[in-house]
């Protein structure tokens, strides 16, 4: 495993689980930067901006810098002002989302009516008013770009409704399709992170606990993948999988094992 | 037209625009009950009770029973207690439907994860919570009925968000699919229109404003068709429609001229 110089780890599942630093995790990850690896996080997270990311990492202990961190509120602003630079936005979705917009200078249309996209992610704080504005958007010609379509997150008290929840209440309501879905295992996700790594794929191990967003993500673009226990995926159907990942652990924790094989 | 004895009229773009009464449509439906003609109401609003809909009647003039009035929230909750009299019950939607399913003796759930259905319909107060309630009675196995599947209503602002988009949400997320939608132009509302009317349905006329759900209804059942343009269709799609309905008027206020002649 000496040829492995970066590491991706997903965050949700794999370095939190809920808002619990998941056990022996910060311990792994200072061993392995240790060690030299280079590191970058990528969640399909699109609700929250890195900045509030990266304070969350680094109240546990984990010290890295906002480029260090990849989520698709960040990416889905990098691509809509690469490729739609002129481009108005309407967000059904969260402060964070709305933060890495501005900061990538996209536009936020002022009405719903103006929008040429609207931006989907979590919004834990919906309701009707923002259902309607997203809708009135798509009902004259805005596209739509998910930052995920997971349908699913867990939640202090079980798993709870995602981002395809929000989806579901434009699309039905309009009969317009999802234009873009930026998340893992998107190649835009895979660019990304491989930007900031500026290493092969070959070298990269991409760390998770989700096998079709994680795992597919990793063995799609050529990297070595590793799958943990801790989040979406049990040791029944990591055993079940068609596909299996180059390497099942338990948990983060066991990060070293794998680096020193 | 002597041959008519019964009339379906639909309320909300044949009877009221919004808040407002129709111009005219009060005369109308009052000189056809002179003439001895009976009335039932038939509408695919699941939010609100008979009875609300009744005293919405009553203020502008027009006086009838709630046997008069049939709602898919009223249908729905016949529908549960018929065919599913032991079953729990969870509802995404509002005050009236609820009030509905009560008397009826629709079980409620106490809890999401209790419930064998979910209700959806029309939830102007939607939130985050309510979808995540609803998910989870899915999640848990609760099939979906639906009182009606519009996707959208006409709003004081415009065309807003209607039942699909509660749909949408919920069978998005969860992979499900809807069960049962009990709006026109079922057999559901057919048989509750026909039960009370007590008629042939050759003898009855069907009026409203919507192709789909009230032309389509009347003519599946054998009934007359009246559609009128006060509503979601105007002269040039009724003009270009592939099945003509038996009679296009302006509005419900040219009923006399149908019914005489």
């Amino acid at each position: 495993m000496h040829a492995i110089k970066g590491l991706i780890i997903d965050l949700d599942g794999t370095v939190f689980r809920g808002d619990e630093l998941i056990e022996g995790t910060r311990e792994a990850i200072n061993e392995a930067i240790d060690m030299g690896k280079q590191i970058v996080f990528l969640s399909n997270r699109g609700n929250i901006s890195r900045e509030v990311a990266r304070r969350r990492l680094s109240e546990v202990g984990i010290d890295v810098t906002t480029q260090q961190i990849i989520l698709t509120s960040s990416v889905a602003a990098a691509f809509l002002q690469d490729h739609y630079p002129k481009s108005q936005v309407w967000v059904l979705g969260e402060e964070g989302l709305i933060d890495e917009l501005r900061l990538a200078s996209v536009t936020i249309a002022q009405e719903p009516q103006d929008a040429d996209w609207v931006v989907i992610s979590l919004h834990e704080k919906v309701n009707y008013e923002h259902l309607n504005q997203a809708f009135t958007a798509v009902r004259y010609g805005a596209r739509i770009l998910a930052t995920n379509a997971d349908r699913t997150f867990p939640r202090h008290d079980g798993d709870a409704i995602d981002v395809a929840g929000m989806i579901g209440a434009i699309t039905n309501s309009t009969g317009k399709h999802v234009d873009l879905v930026v998340g893992k295992p998107s190649w835009l996700m895979a660019e990304a992170a491989m930007q900031q790594l500026q290493l092969p794929p070959e070298q990269c191990l991409m760390i998770g606990d989700s096998l079709e967003t994680d795992m597919a993500f990793g063995r799609m673009f050529g990297m070595k993948t590793m799958l943990v226990l801790t989040g979406s995926t049990n040791q029944a159907a990591a055993d079940s999988c068609l596909r299996r990942p180059d390497y099942i652990v338990d948990s983060l924790a066991n990060l070293h094992q794998v680096l020193t094989r």
